[in-house]
């Protein structure tokens, strides 16, 4: 049926359409100096039984909360916990599932203070969108993730868009650490922005999270054990060996070629588009990111 | 781990917070006119071998469409077909795998003019959400649907919400029919918006459509016939014995029960939120939709 591939031509980033100005012939036309390859040192792999996900972590927003999780992975606290949650249109999340004999978590700290917005000046690279939004007097990217700002406040955080990675905690600004972490699985729950620490997001293998089965007990929590997803293990990028890492690069934020791709979004003019809205949402304008070439 | 729930409580809409405001108590203290039930005449059962997913129609919204749609049910046209295509943070969408053999169509149209918008004069019952938004001038809810607003153009449109159902479609403005149906299973896509008819929206089932497994094809198709979901069939609930119907009911959105929801999302005070966004997005503003009590 050919409606199956219009509608996916009007939407699928990477799929070429009729005219000069999409995104996917703007990704082709591409640069190499328009993409950057993932830091190994702020990069975590998440080992599934179904795959890996990578996850690229934000330390200009989220410092201390950063260095807590890499202290964690580098000590194989995650090696054998789980995914417990799983809420339809929220979040995946993952932790120690055995609440009475919980895991030590080694020389980790066990709350860090929370992270939720950073001082503006920590947004170097910032380029703004242009598009008005309810969450942030102003929106933009900042070192390759999406971010709300405050000018009054002075002060940048990371937005919930669909993929962040954020800090579980308990009612407690400082009750965070990282052992209890989740993933944006839904529509982006930017309610969230400010008040809780986000310390990246899922750059590839997002389906992984995405697609599990949504857990039943209230919140999504998994009823039984058996439901809960295996933990393999999490590793920072930089203590895997070279020949197993996944090379990424991802799309510079900051590139004039980046400042195209939104653009494209926000007036969508292939041939199957018949409205142009001249606006996208912060979270509907996705940050391009690929496996690099054979070296 | 108390962080689990401290998360959850913030975002989970029936879940009860500590403070009067709170999505959960307004929820348990709203009347039974607060709520309607069903139309058994504009409800589709889709099921599929994990089960039932419940459309509710907005025939207000897209009158052609949906006749053909039931018109197409009716005939048992969709029973046999499958989903063919999952694609992360996007769609799930279902119609007529057999692309040499393609079923018969019965006494369906084979196209259908593209309502995209309708005259605003349709949008009886209308409440306007007081929150800015991108993608139209003036957002809020009609007969239990999100909606986008252009007072100029005197238009109305069904958003793009998470859940909603569209009408697949070619290149050609009414070039659709029916035969090609998704559902949003990602960060609501508003720049479809005015470029697609949107028939009504998921109410019951969501996350057997959302938790399918990602095809790996191209724009989320299945690559092989046997990873694409069978539908069993596809029945107008008013078609389907008292006995076997789904007994749903859906909260007013012209309640002054469904104002006091979307403030308490707009500014939320459990003992968890730490920052009120004096905001909320239309499509994060949630419709609540439960099961009959016995009657």
């Amino acid at each position: 049926m050919p409606s199956k591939t219009a509608l996916a031509l009007a939407v699928s980033c990477f799929t070429l359409a009729a005219h000069a100005a999409s995104v996917g012939e703007i990704v082709k036309a591409s640069k190499p100096a328009d993409w950057r390859a993932l830091d190994p040192d702020n990069t975590l792999y998440m080992e599934l039984p179904s795959g890996r996900v990578v996850i690229e972590l934000a330390p200009e927003f989220a410092p201390q909360n950063i260095a807590n999780i890499k202290l964690l992975a580098k000590e194989h606290y995650y090696d054998g916990l789980a995914i417990t949650r799983s809420q339809d249109n929220f979040v995946a999340q993952w932790g120690d599932p055995d609440e009475k004999n919980p895991k030590s978590i080694g020389s980790a700290k066990a709350k860090v203070k929370g992270e939720f917005a950073v001082p503006m000046a920590s947004d170097t690279q910032f380029v703004r969108q242009k598009d008005i939004d309810g969450y942030a007097p102003q929106v933009g990217h900042s070192h390759g993730f999406p971010v709300g700002r405050d000018p009054k406040a002075k002060t940048t955080w990371l937005a919930h868009c669909y993929g962040a990675i954020g800090v579980g905690r308990d009612n407690g600004v400082d009750s965070g650490s990282g052992t209890e972490l989740y993933a944006v699985t839904g529509n982006s729950p930017r309610q969230l922005d400010r008040n809780i620490t986000v310390v990246g997001r899922v750059v590839w293998g997002m389906p992984l999270l995405s697609s599990l089965p949504r857990g039943t007990a209230p919140m999504g929590m998994y009823e039984k054990p058996e439901q809960q997803v295996p933990i393999k293990s999490v590793r920072l990028a930089s203590e895997v060996p070279e020949a197993e890492r996944s090379h990424l690069e991802v799309m510079r934020t900051e590139s004039a070629t980046y400042a195209a791709v939104v653009e494209a979004q926000r007036n969508r003019h292939t041939e199957w588009d018949k409205y142009a809205a001249n606006h996208v949402d912060l979270c509907n304008a996705p940050i391009p990111v690929r496996e690099q070439a054979a070296r």
